[in-house]
């Protein structure tokens, strides 16, 4: 039996999102820009997805815009923000360890000219507020920081840069990818203050191929995709019905927040004990981190190799982001760990369904290829 | 049994892409650059993909790139090469009837001071190749032509521009919107000799949701998303597996696409026929356009009543284009169409899977609401 404990790469889909693609696929192909019946009934099937995800981040159905995921809500917010509000001034402020879809939007903006700062993390993984306070200006233009990091799980304090923002008096728009977070702890879009927040499916066990966008009423971007027109010029082209839809079927199952989050809670506590036990293991990630994630290193033996030993039994991790590819860890790199730290460094992200058992015979294979590898 | 006649708006999907996507739902939902045996079968499932759609356009796997769809597809290449060659000359060639998502970026590169040229089409729905050598020269960077129109099914010479911008010793790229022509006429993209085209899935009885852009090998341009560097940096994001390997799947159905030409011209010459014998009736298709697209007036029945009547009889027709929903069609307008006609134009767009019996039914339809309409 297969154990699955990369899940903040992408998640298997739950049986409601399969379900509701099926019926999509079957029975409700149609253009919603038709307006023969066929059209407006997928046209209801989008409305009907909308409220579901505004009501799962506690949004207005008109701050939500469908895109094809997390890359794209996060290139529209970014160009989206900045082309609006260019006049305005030419700071931006960010972290030192975004998601690749962030970062290089900011490298693009600063072959534009544009002056990015970025924030730099502690050893846990998170920016300072502090920091933000010192930096954000009357020029700056936008602070993108995400809420919950996708190698470390480091938490973003992203409930205070709106006072941050407002004490420097700037005319930021606040912008957070919030892609790993979504799903795994309680997200409501006023609470949290932001302007722009970014969320993905097929990290909450729905299809690849849809996103969402949230705008807050009021909050005027300027959309970098041209075309039809559809979802009120945010993001042209035909919308992605299936997965849209899959995804809104995936939302309705995230119940029970709290609940799950302490589960998972319990399951990593008892994991990280385990991992503490084997020779040479180091936790990476902050107690305080989401524990959703799971990052360690097994100093001596690099990422590669303990990942094929694990995915030869059919357990399946990661060695950092699935974004990055091949590129040394930018989170653990910047949280200041030494780079044989890195090298060997194992990402365990978890979800709701995973067990006690399965990060039990986890760990007891690990604690094995330590003793196979180190042999060879 | 309801009469689906809006297959160029969007199709209905064929057995075997509903088979794939199930198949990718339940067993290969793993993350293509995942580095575990799970994510090494999705990149086995990509690189499929990617060989058959290589194949269907007669280009090679490493000139196909996965996108969202067909208005994606366009964003890029037109943003792409302009921003690649924008120090080569300041202007773009297109025609006055391209889809939303050309003619959009095309005012969206006007506002940033690119000189862009509307090539004016026949009464056919045409460019003239003379138009196109008159204007192409040296400070030419891009030539964007679409080779079927979605509303009146005009075919432009695409393979006589390479021929335009070679004489003029012009340094522009070919890119041509291959959206409605995909599937339903023969493509060797050598032969057209384009640099950049974009196809669809949705169009073509697959998913919505995908799409790809050929990109000539040798040819560099500049993406304009940033992100993980996905489909070699020039569409990051994770790719929407599903999507992607359904519109492949719709892909190895195109076969025989002469024979089902040859068929569709067949119904669409006795659909002509029928519908010329109807009181007011007016075509406005050329006879030398795509036999898949019938646009034709009921000259002083609007188009919405006319939808509506044949809606409520479960026969599904548009008054032009899914993404030009409530403007006035561009392509009647240039085409020099009165006013009368264009607000009474109806679009019946086929597929290899409509019938003769269908259409006569359409057509003793559209007499009995000529009938019913008038009256009122």
């Amino acid at each position: 039996m297969a154990i699955y404990l990369d899940n903040s790469a992408t998640t298997p889909l739950c049986e409601s999102a399969k379900k509701k693609i099926a019926y999509m696929l079957d029975e409700c192909w149609a253009n919603p820009s038709s307006i023969h019946h066929l059209g407006v009934r997928a046209k209801d099937e989008l409305d009907n997805a909308r409220k579901i995800i505004a009501e799962k981040i506690s949004a207005r159905e008109d701050e939500v815009y469908f895109t094809s995921g997390g890359t794209e809500s996060n290139n529209i917010a970014i160009f989206g923000a900045v082309q609006k509000l260019r006049k305005r001034g030419n700071k931006i402020i960010t972290s030192s360890v975004e998601h690749p879809s962030v970062e290089n939007c900011m490298k693009a903006l600063e072959t534009q000219g544009f002056n990015v700062v970025r924030l730099p993390v502690d050893k846990s993984g998170k920016i300072n507020i502090q920091d933000l306070i010192k930096e954000v200006d009357e020029k700056t233009i936008l602070v993108s920081i995400m809420f919950v990091n996708n190698e470390s799980g480091a938490i973003n304090p992203i409930q205070l840069i709106r006072k941050a923002v407002l004490m420097k008096n700037s005319p930021a728009l606040i912008h957070c990818d919030a892609v790993q977070a979504f799903g795994k702890m309680p997200i409501k879009v006023q609470k949290l203050g932001v302007d722009l927040m970014s969320i993905s499916s097929h990290k909450i066990h729905g299809p690849k191929g849809a996103g969402a966008l949230f705008v807050r009423k009021g909050v005027n971007i300027v959309s970098p995709v041209s075309g039809g027109g559809q979802e009120k010029g945010l993001r042209s082209g035909t919308e992605a019905m299936p997965a849209i839809c899959g995804f809104a079927a995936a939302a309705e199952e995230i119940t029970e927040i709290e609940k799950n989050l302490e589960n998972v809670k319990f399951l990593r506590d008892n994991f990280v004990e385990k991992l503490k036990s084997i020779d040479s293991v180091v936790i990476n990630s902050a107690h305080d981190a989401l524990p959703y994630i799971v990052n360690f290193s097994v100093v001596g033996i690099p990422s590669q190799p303990m990942i094929n030993f694990l995915s030869e039994r059919e357990i399946y991790v990661s060695g950092g982001s699935a974004c990055a590819k091949g590129h040394r860890s930018t989170a653990l790199v910047n949280a200041g760990l030494t780079p044989e730290r890195i090298d060997s460094a194992i990402r365990v992200s978890l979800s709701k369904y995973n067990t006690v058992e399965e990060l039990e015979l986890t760990a007891e294979n690990i604690a094995l290829a330590v003793k196979m590898l180190r042999r060879v």
